[in-house]
């Protein structure tokens, strides 16, 4: 068994035939998708990473066989020690028998690649582990196809039959807020005096955060964190039942991360016994990735490029037009 | 000349008529818009209220005249005091001189038709006050439809000529997100121990506030409640350099009500003094009313209904269908 990091990138360089066979023949890689053969799953993150016409046919292959996976969203600033905290998560649930994909995605890591991770999954020694299944993803493209690329990701590896498929996002984004919104389980983690408790809010995290987690416990002013977290927190009227949770957790000093499991564990149950909250929060995820995917569709057919639509942003910025007059505009000129 | 609740009633009264004048004579009720002419503002607000052919083309000849308003959005929970908070700064506001629009959206307010606000005006001693404009709507129609409607009168009284022209929406939706990243000056009103703080950053205003306001400050916990405010606000690192402010306000009292039109007024001075930061506010705003409206006239094109992306969205959430192709059945089907 090759180290994921090694596999992945051989797989990488040939994607290119990878793409055209499962562009002719996309079915026979969801089965090799589902019988868990890494090789595939590689290529097939590969395939969802270009979003081409093979990744949708791919996904629509694997998507009745979803569902499986306990979906869990990782999230906070750049330096809060999310890198760090999943290799030490992915041990644990290693420790507990059950297998781990990952799907990082880091808009500043397109140069390195994903190395951070890569280094901590291997001091971890989970290099060469067959139950866990590192991927690294570059954002690029336009907005709403890191949030399409992230999800389908985790589609692959749920269909693949991982148990747990985490997903680490960072920064603020309205694509970081779909995909929080997409899983199950959100964790957002802080550091010690980094001063963003308040900015994960202000993101819209509040609104779908599980679980806050102070990394980095080992570092003075972890306490006064976790507590100005518990007081925010606590002048917020209970909603829906779960009281999000404040955890201190040194992933180097190994404190804390078999009680982040515990809780994690605790909120999926917790979900289970709500089947009316979760569902509604199914059909919202669902609402807005149909909604993108309709916008994208209809943009596309009306042949408007993204270079049209900056400048017609600007031209009613400027008051030269009123958004009703610019979108009428730019859809005649398209078609 | 009449009070403003009355002379709104009756010219609403005509609404039929001034809506078949204006579709076929859209300029002349914007040139009487533009000389402050109050019946004919009075029929631009319905106009724009009905969102019709007619609408579109009297806010495109109102256009080029606005943006001389400060626009103020006022925001936060049903009982937390915006009404009364409201009718205090527009006497603050007319002492000094200046005259004020104000725009009430309340979805629970469609039977008592702002009733409310009403009461307090009048009781400030506002009524028949030519240099005061108020206008409730009822929120109604599809998602968005709102957001736009809102910011359409608030043109309709910034091309009018009021000096201020303030926004009140409840809740916390994103139509009242996008109002607010719409204005430049967004006050989220507090009542002590309503435990919503949070719930307002939440909900992303913590992102556009620039000021917060503890409302009827003379209730007991109205100091914790500020500096349970101000806690969560010293744990955000200066954004942009402004830094949001929190106040002590008693309506009833008549206490802080200067202090804080001194600091809308600061705010506005300090967005002058850093025009990139308010461009870059204003394209943002722009850009996503263009993709609103950009969503409407294609979702319309492809006669897309509610009922069908509803039953799409299902279909999505039980995973028959991906987000992909259930978009591509609808505008197939559509079209």
């Amino acid at each position: 068994m090759l180290a994921p990091a090694v596999a992945d990138a051989r797989e990488e360089r040939e994607e290119g035939t990878a793409s055209q066979r499962a562009a002719a023949r996309p079915v026979p890689l969801a089965d090799r998708v589902l019988s868990a053969d890494r090789r595939s799953i590689a290529r097939a993150l590969s395939a969802v990473e270009r979003a081409d016409d093979a990744a949708r046919a791919l996904v629509a292959a694997l998507y009745p066989h979803t569902g499986r996976a306990h979906l869990v969203g990782v999230t906070g600033s750049g330096g809060a020690g999310k890198s760090t905290l999943i290799a030490a998560l992915a041990a644990e649930w290693r420790r507990r028998n059950r297998t781990v994909g990952v799907v990082a995605v880091d808009p500043t890591s397109a140069a390195s690649g994903g190395a951070l991770l890569g280094d901590r999954v291997r001091m971890e020694g989970l290099l060469g582990d067959p139950g866990v299944f590192v991927r690294s993803m570059a954002t690029r493209g336009a907005a709403g196809g890191l949030a399409r690329a992230t999800l389908d990701a985790a589609r692959v590896l749920d269909a693949a039959g991982f148990d747990l498929v985490v997903l680490e996002t960072i920064g603020a984004g309205q694509d970081q807020l779909d995909v929080a919104r997409a899983v199950e389980t959100v964790l957002v983690v802080e550091a010690p005096n980094m001063g963003d408790d308040v900015q994960a809010l202000k993101a819209g995290l509040g609104e779908v955060a599980a679980l806050y987690v102070v990394a980095k416990a080992e570092l003075p002013g972890a306490d006064r964190t976790a507590a100005a977290l518990r007081g925010a927190l606590a002048l917020d009227p209970a909603r829906d039942g779960w009281r999000p949770r404040v955890l201190l957790v040194s992933a180097t000093a190994g404190t804390g991360v078999d009680a982040l499991a515990d809780v994690i564990d605790e909120h999926r149950a917790w979900l289970a016994e709500h089947p009316a909250n979760r569902q509604a929060r199914v059909e919202a995820a669902a609402a807005v990735e149909l909604r993108r995917e309709l916008v994208d569709q209809l943009l596309r057919r009306a042949a408007v490029t993204n270079e049209a639509l900056a400048a017609a942003a600007r031209a009613v910025a400027e008051r030269e037009l009123t958004a009703y007059e610019a979108a009428a505009r730019l859809l005649s000129s398209g078609a």
